[in-house]
Order: C-alpha cells, then sequence, then structure tokens
C-alpha cells in the first residue's frame, strides 16, 4: 500500500536532516602523505594546469569537465510548489543530482541562483560554465525558460537542456509510441490535444511535430491555442502557428471532440469523465500533473480510456523525466555532443519506448530502475 | 630523495588523466528502489522544499550547504603560471576541494569563471551562493583580488575567504609566532621586511599589524613601499599609511638593515647572501616563492640565519596556507560564523603555532598531516 502523502513528507523531513545533504564530495585517490600531495596538489598540479590551460580541448580528459553536469535552478517553478526561490529549490536539485548518479554515473553539481532576472541567469550560467562538461537546466518558469535556455546555448559549447521540456517531451513521446501501439493506431495519425501550454507542453508539442504527427490543439489556462488569439505572444504565438491545422477554437472540451489522445500538463482534476467520452474509441489519456493528476486513472478507464499513464509511481505507466535526463547527458558526455537536437531526442524516445518489448495498456514505458534504461538514452545522444 | 620537477609534472599528468576527476559525487543514501526515490525525490522531496522555502536560515541543516564550500577562481593568478584562464585553473582548485574533505572533512566544489571582470564575478558569485556554505576565493590577481573580496563579503552572509591572502597570513603569522620563539625574541619587536606587496604580502602585513607588530616594511616590485612615493595608488597608499613607522625608502638591501625577518612573497632567487647578512642577528627568513624560493634554505643558513622556512614540502618548515584553509571553513561551518574576523585569524594563528610544543629551527610549524592542525584552527573561528 502506498504510503500517505503526509507520512512521506514526514519521512522525507527527517531524513534529509539526518543525511545533512543528499550527496557529498568523494575522493577519487585518497591524499595520504606528502608525495601524493605532490600529484594532486602543487608542485605536479602545475604540469597538469599549464598542459590544459594550453589544451583547453582536453580539459575533460584530467578534470572533473568530462564527467559533471550542473543541475541550476532559479527556484521559479519547482515541482507543484511555484517559485520558492533557490533555497526551496535546493533539495530537489540535490535530488537530482543523486539520479544522474545513481542511472547513469554522471556526476552531477546543484546550483541554486539568487536571482530571477534573465540578464542575470544567462550572464551566471555562462561564467561558471567551464567547470562542467553539461548544464541541466531545472525548474525555471515559462515563458523565461525558452529564451534562458536559447540563449545560453548560443554561448556555449557543451550540452544545455532545460529538463522540464525536453527530459519530459522525450519521455512522454516514448510512451505515447507504445500506447500508439497498443491501441494500434499509427503514431503520425494521432489527433491529439495537450492541456497546458508551458515548459512542457510547448515541449512536447514541438517533439511531436519533428517526430510527424499534425494533429496537434494546445490549450493554455485561457483555452485553445489558435491563430488570431489576440492575446497571444512569444512561444505561444509561435504554437498558433505550427500546430491547430483545423482552426479549432474553445476550450478542452471543444478541442477533445474526436481526440484520440490527451496530454496533461497542466493542473490536478481539470479532466472528468464527459470530456473522455468526447474523444475517439481507445482513447489514450496521459494525466501528468503531479502529485494530483488532471484526472485519477480509475476515473479515466471508466469514462473509457484504453490506456492511462500518469506521473505518479504508485499506477502503472510513471512517464517521469527521469528516465530521461540521465542518460541523455551520459551519451552527450560520452559522445562529445555539443548541442542536443531535435533528431536525438526523437531517436531517444523511440530506444527508450523500443525496451518495453511488448507494450500493454499497464506497461507502455519503463521504470528508472529497469536495466538499460539510461544505456539505451545515451546511445540516442550522437 | 624527492622527485625532480619534471618528473613529478609527467606522473601528475599521467594520474590526472587516469583519474579523469580527482573528486567525485558520492551519494549519502543509496536509492535502490522506488520508496528510495519517493523519498530523496518526488513526492517527498516537496515536504523538505517548503520547509525550507518557508524557513531560509534552516537550509543548511536539510541540504549540502550547511556542509559545502565553494572553490572559486578566475584564472588569473594560478600557482606561479600566472593567468592561464579558468580551464587551467580547475586542476588546482579541484585539488584544493580534495584537501578540504582530506584535512577537515569540508565538502568542497570547484568553480572556475569564464570572466574575468570583477563586476561580473561579484555578481556570478552573489548568483550561486545559496548552495554553499562557504566561499574559498583563489588565484585572483592582485589588487584585483580586494575589491572583489570586500564587495562579495558585503553581499553575502556566509564566509567569503581570498585564501592567497588569509590562508597565507595565518600560517605565516603561526610559524612567525614559533620562530621568535626559537629566536628568543618578542613577537612584536620583531623588525619585519616583506617581498611583495600583492594578496600574499598585503594580508601578511595587515596580520602582523593586528598582531600588534609595529615595524614592517613592504616592497613592491619598484622598491620601498613609503608615504610619498609618488607611483603608490590603492592597497599600496594604505599600506605606505600604516607600515614603515621610519619612512625608509630604497630597495631590498636598505630595506633589511638591521631587519629581524624577511618575508619573501615575490619571486625566485632575489635574496642573496649580501642580503641577509645586513640583517640583525639570528634572522628569520621564510623565503615563499614557489616551487623556486627567494634564497635557497642552505645559503640562507650559510649566510648566517638562524630559522628558514619555505613553501617546499622537501625542506624543514613548509609554510603552506593548506594548514589553513580546511581549518578555517570547518569552523566556520561548526559554529555558525558569517563573517572571518581579524580576531578569529590571530587566533588561528596561535592556535597553529601551538601545536608545535617546542618548536626548533627545524620545526616551527606542524605539517597538514599532523593530527589536530585542522581542529585546532577550527577551534579559532568562532
Amino acid at each position: 500500500m502506498p504510503m500517505a502523502k503526509k507520512d512521506i513528507g514526514k519521512e522525507a523531513l527527517a531524513l534529509h536532516k539526518k543525511l545533512g545533504g543528499k550527496i557529498f564530495t568523494g575522493l577519487s585517490k585518497p591524499i595520504k602523505n606528502r608525495a601524493d600531495l605532490s600529484l594532486v596538489y602543487t608542485p605536479g598540479v602545475a604540469a597538469v594546469s599549464s598542459h590544459v590551460a594550453k589544451h583547453k580541448h582536453e580539459a575533460g580528459l584530467y578534470t572533473i569537465k568530462g564527467k559533471t553536469v550542473a543541475v541550476i535552478s532559479d527556484g521559479s517553478a519547482v515541482l507543484g510548489l511555484g517559485n520558492i526561490g533557490p533555497e526551496g529549490a535546493l533539495p530537489v536539485m540535490e535530488g537530482k543530482a543523486a539520479l544522474f548518479k545513481t542511472f547513469a554515473n554522471v556526476d552531477a553539481f546543484p546550483i541554486v541562483l539568487n536571482t530571477q532576472d534573465v540578464d542575470q541567469i544567462v550572464e551566471t550560467v555562462v561564467a561558471i560554465a567551464p567547470t562542467f562538461g553539461g548544464i541541466n537546466l531545472e525548474d525555471f518558469s515559462a515563458p523565461r525558460c525558452f529564451e534562458i535556455e536559447k540563449r545560453i546555448k548560443e554561448r556555449l559549447d557543451i550540452p544545455v537542456m532545460h529538463d522540464d521540456q525536453h527530459g519530459t517531451a522525450i519521455a512522454v513521446l516514448a510512451g505515447l509510441i507504445n500506447a500508439a501501439k497498443v491501441v494500434k493506431k499509427k503514431l503520425e495519425d494521432l489527433r491529439i490535444v495537450i492541456s497546458g501550454a508551458g515548459a512542457a507542453g510547448t515541449a512536447i508539442a514541438k517533439l511531436f511535430l519533428f517526430a510527424g504527427i499534425k494533429h496537434i490543439i494546445l490549450l493554455d489556462s485561457k483555452g485553445v491555442i489558435v491563430r488570431g488569439r489576440s492575446d497571444l505572444r512569444g512561444h505561444k504565438e509561435d504554437l498558433a502557428d505550427t500546430t491547430n491545422p483545423h482552426g479549432v477554437s474553445g476550450d478542452l472540451h471543444d478541442a477533445l471532440r474526436g481526440a484520440d489522445v490527451v496530454v496533461g500538463v497542466s493542473g490536478p482534476n481539470i479532466i472528468d469523465a464527459a470530456h473522455i467520452a468526447r474523444m475517439n474509441e481507445r482513447a489514450i489519456v496521459f494525466a501528468l500533473a503531479n502529485p494530483i493528476p488532471e484526472i485519477m486513472p480509475e476515473e479515466a478507464h471508466k469514462a473509457g480510456a484504453a490506456v492511462v499513464a500518469t506521473g505518479r509511481s504508485d499506477y502503472p505507466n510513471q512517464i517521469n523525466n527521469s528516465l530521461v535526463f540521465p542518460g541523455v547527458f551520459r551519451g552527450a558526455l560520452d559522445h562529445g555532443v555539443k548541442h542536443i537536437t531535435e533528431e536525438m531526442k526523437l531517436r531517444a524516445a523511440k530506444n527508450l519506448a523500443g525496451l518495453v518489448k511488448k507494450p500493454t495498456a499497464e506497461k507502455i514505458i519503463p521504470t528508472p530502475f529497469e536495466k538499460g534504461v539510461a544505456a539505451t538514452v545515451a546511445k540516442a545522444i550522437h
């Protein structure tokens, strides 16, 4: 029986206090005497510094740069908690660093920022980048996250990924590839509604488009995103241009008529049985809001959904970016990848889906503890 | 027999390549299954994030902030190598992080900056500070280092220390306390010449003044620093105001007449036997330039010096800041110290000196591997 939420919180708080930090700094080689000291520090280290300064592209061979990713957040959109600032974000970023190590043997270090100014965030991340082999951006609020990621990517020659966008998108696409098989529909022909046009919804839509899916409708809190809606700016204007080919307008109810798939990346309990009833036969429901999904799996099934996935570990089909980010950076580090492209993300989703040999309604996606998850994702990043 | 410098460099290069990073990220608690995951990550971590966001001063109790120090450099003054940039600085900062762990069980993480703009350095360090319980600034060139440290200290409520200044000054004062005992002179009455008015020389002079030493003369590359010298600016103008009470002018030769102590923090081979001959009986010579001191110990002794110290591990009396910085931050973290004061530094020097029960000409300072070094320094930081 899953532990009640309140108890998990209490136990987590006690554990964190006991640990005083979920990660620690270990030594690759213990320093036991002067001879050790003279090799890892002065005078021996001078030769290493001179060499690396002359051959900057070799820094990763001689330092932690070759194996270490920064997990960076400004605390502006932490879990479902919102803008709680850097201190509140730190436990999550530490957890993320721990997952990097656990699932893909990537060393990761959390950096939380006490600024939420976009220019200053960009400058800060660029300034500290020489230490790292990759940058995982985390829990930056939309729409700021789009500009922040874009500008940092332009300035650096190491892989930079906003995981709330792309980790999520890859995991969702992997799940959808197998869900389509289960309901015997062709991926490219699926009519998809995405509720939520923030970081995750936007990235999911873009990756779906790249995967050849044409019928995608997004909604934000004000309704369907459609060309001509007068309040659209920035990335939502772009979404209006690239999605919703038939110009559907209205609300979720309107959007879901004849849909094969609904992906919820918005908030708790916004989908009900009447919504599902408007969808096509053998509907696919990804209700990914966490911890309370857009619709509970029992209810979705009762309303006729054929495949249901959530972000929760206590139901089947947990779609979670921890399936993705460790492998993405493992692959980028191993293969010297400087920019993570749409091709790589699509390959990663296909590889991840491929790990489930015989998808069923209860099993469209591996769990993070299954063997080969990070490795198959890593293989795609080249 | 000490290994030749070239061989040490070669061996260090090979070792670094084999290790691919001298530190690694370890997990305080292994993540073995979903139950672990739900405590260190979602959903359990949400309770920790909420708590810490509400009680920011408790961040150190629940996260790595309570035990982790950043070792930050812009690579502008690395060892004796000069301005070699961030990549070249990284092996040194990693080494430093390894020493923090080895000597004081302080978790430390290297951050090298790809900017050398003072404003941007200050903003960057301030921006990333929420992750850390302390900031060790390292290998920033003078005079920029003074402004950088001052401005960062003003902005943060965690301990910030430029180790090239204060770590060195504490170690030197500790050595001098015992050297004075060996030559049976009173510390406060010593007439001291400091060759070098950069980061180390300036901080040494200030700490000596705070310790009650009155007769201090500093030299930079243009000669004695004395009030009225027309080319003095910034911190050197301050030094002219606070040192050299008798207004001595000229070069090292002039300054050393009647001196009891010479502290070299400048460069190789600038002191010779004729210089030592001008000093008082039972002269103390700290020739700290590394790896080649201002004068080799054999030569200094031959010229009449009673106590000689260097920065080298292959001679007696190695004065090195690795005796100091691990304990300083250990103490600051343990005692919740937000600002490291002159009083604390003086106490640290006295404690460190006190570890040598019976100082002799060959033993004025402990080695970093001696028991109790970090603990006695830590005890002073409160």
